[in-house]
């Protein structure tokens, strides 16, 4: 790998947290780059009132056009891509984007978010753990030779639907406005996986256990598993990968220190996914601190590695 | 003291970090109130570019007057003045005010930011501990008989002159543009400070040890000790009476974790107060986190103590 080819700071994620870390590594003039569809972002879909110096009742979407133009402005790149996988290969961090692109950096920061989106179905939150799952990658072992449905319009649902396949017998993809790389939805269209595409899931049934779902077409679907994945490829399973630690009670959270670093070096994280409270002006101090702490860390490695 | 006396979160501080515990803490209904100058915050001069949301070079004095609309608009109130001394009554923290004014509070936010003001003259930091000084509370105790001035316009420096005089033989206070409380200005009057208002230091004399200083209109001054005190009351003389514990090594931060918490059950920090980077964005994390804390310590002591 040439020297020119590999980041400084790799940041996942593009909400306030990844967007502030962005700001303040992109203004070392070293090279910073982010990856995520500002679109998944909590705030996104929120309005914000409560961030000091941002007067009135935001638009959360009008909010992350503006910190994505500074961002940018700053000389950072933005890969508006989900990031599916991650690696440690040797000195450098890997990350690969759903569209199979892949990068290398430095530093790696976490600034995904968490993701508290659910159906809103009945019975989807009694079921959960008796055919209702939040996470392929920890519960695809339960369902060989079953018949599973994943239910979602982005890349976890995708790449969720795909890593069934090596389990499931039979393996549906509900999605009412799929939207995912030309090339991943090439390879879902290649795939084993039954697309349900315009369509969604209106109603869970099942007393004990899952028994199916109903469509919003009316059409039954009789199920053993049903993989709920809303939004981006699950942060925790990315940050596993790395051996990233996590509060050890719920599994939920990074756990870092004040200076944002997790147990790994050279990774950090920052905003939600380093849990509550969820909140922007949280986000962004932290943020701060980890876009900082992530350049000085690449500038040392840097000067180490390439001697420049 | 009558329950509706007492107020739920005392914040020490009008900036960034003041400002942003302030409005989450307001936002509980609860009672909050704000002290200091706004014109204190080392923002008040300074511009804004790397604050993500806030695009734009902006100007820190639009911003912190945009910070104090909100802090207001949700319920708290600032009073715009120097916390000049700090107690544990009891179960609840006291402040006094320049004016003299007592508040008392549940719990207590430090977020008065750090000083990084010098007079920038040559010899100023040549002669640090061999005649001048930047703490009186530290210092005054080796100028017993001596001569001294101390320069500043802001309640610091009222004070700082004012202690002197139980030490010092002779102590003139040189201020440009003196802005204390009317109070505060009748108890200078009224001392045996000698007042050289309208005037400040244009050269600081001394080769081993502090000689002297020239005034700007040109009147040479003979001086043992010279207190620079440009700003608010220390932080960390009003921390340490309360026992707050700072960094061992500096004694220049207050020590928290990550909750914002100090030693002092009750007592939070938050800002530039707790430490680098020294920066906006990391300044309004930490006034969330303070702001929220705080609020739940108060709802709790308040139905501790009062019932309700």
């Amino acid at each position: 790998m040439r020297e020119t080819e590999v980041y400084d700071v790799l940041i996942i994620g593009t909400g306030p947290a990844g967007l502030q870390a962005g700001i303040h590594a992109a203004r070392k003039k070293i090279r910073v780059i982010l990856f995520g569809h500002p679109q998944a972002s909590a705030l996104y879909r929120a309005h914000l009132e409560n961030l000091c110096f941002v007067s009135g009742k935001r638009d959360g979407q009008e909010l992350l056009s503006i910190g994505l133009e500074q961002v940018r402005h700053f000389g950072a790149t933005v890969v508006e891509e989900d990031v599916v996988k991650t690696a440690q290969e040797g000195d450098l961090f890997m990350v690969e984007t759903e569209s199979g692109r892949k990068f290398y950096g430095l530093s790696l920061i976490f600034a995904t978010g968490v993701s508290r989106k659910g159906l809103g179905l009945k019975k989807e939150k009694e079921l959960i753990g008796r055919g209702v799952s939040y996470c392929v990658d920890c519960d695809a072992n339960f369902y060989r030779g079953a018949r599973v449905a994943v239910v979602g319009n982005e890349s976890a649902a995708a790449f969720g639907a795909l890593t069934l396949l090596k389990y499931a017998s039979k393996v549906y993809l509900i999605a009412k406005d799929l939207k995912v790389a030309p090339e991943l939805e090439k390879e879902l269209r290649e795939s084993q996986v039954e697309l349900l595409l315009g369509r969604w899931i209106k109603e869970i049934r099942g007393a004990e256990r899952l028994e199916g779902v109903i469509l919003d077409d009316g059409h039954p679907l009789e199920l053993d598993g049903l993989f709920i994945e809303l939004g981006a490829k699950g942060a925790m399973e990315l940050a596993a990968t790395l051996g990233v630690m996590l509060d050890p009670e719920k599994f939920t959270y990074i756990v870092t220190n004040k200076r944002q670093e997790t147990n790994i070096d050279g990774i950090y994280a920052a905003g939600d996914i380093c849990g509550p409270p969820l909140q922007v002006a949280k986000a962004l101090g932290e943020g701060c601190i980890a876009g900082l702490e992530a350049s000085s860390y690449a500038i040392k490695k840097r000067k180490a590695l390439f001697n420049s």
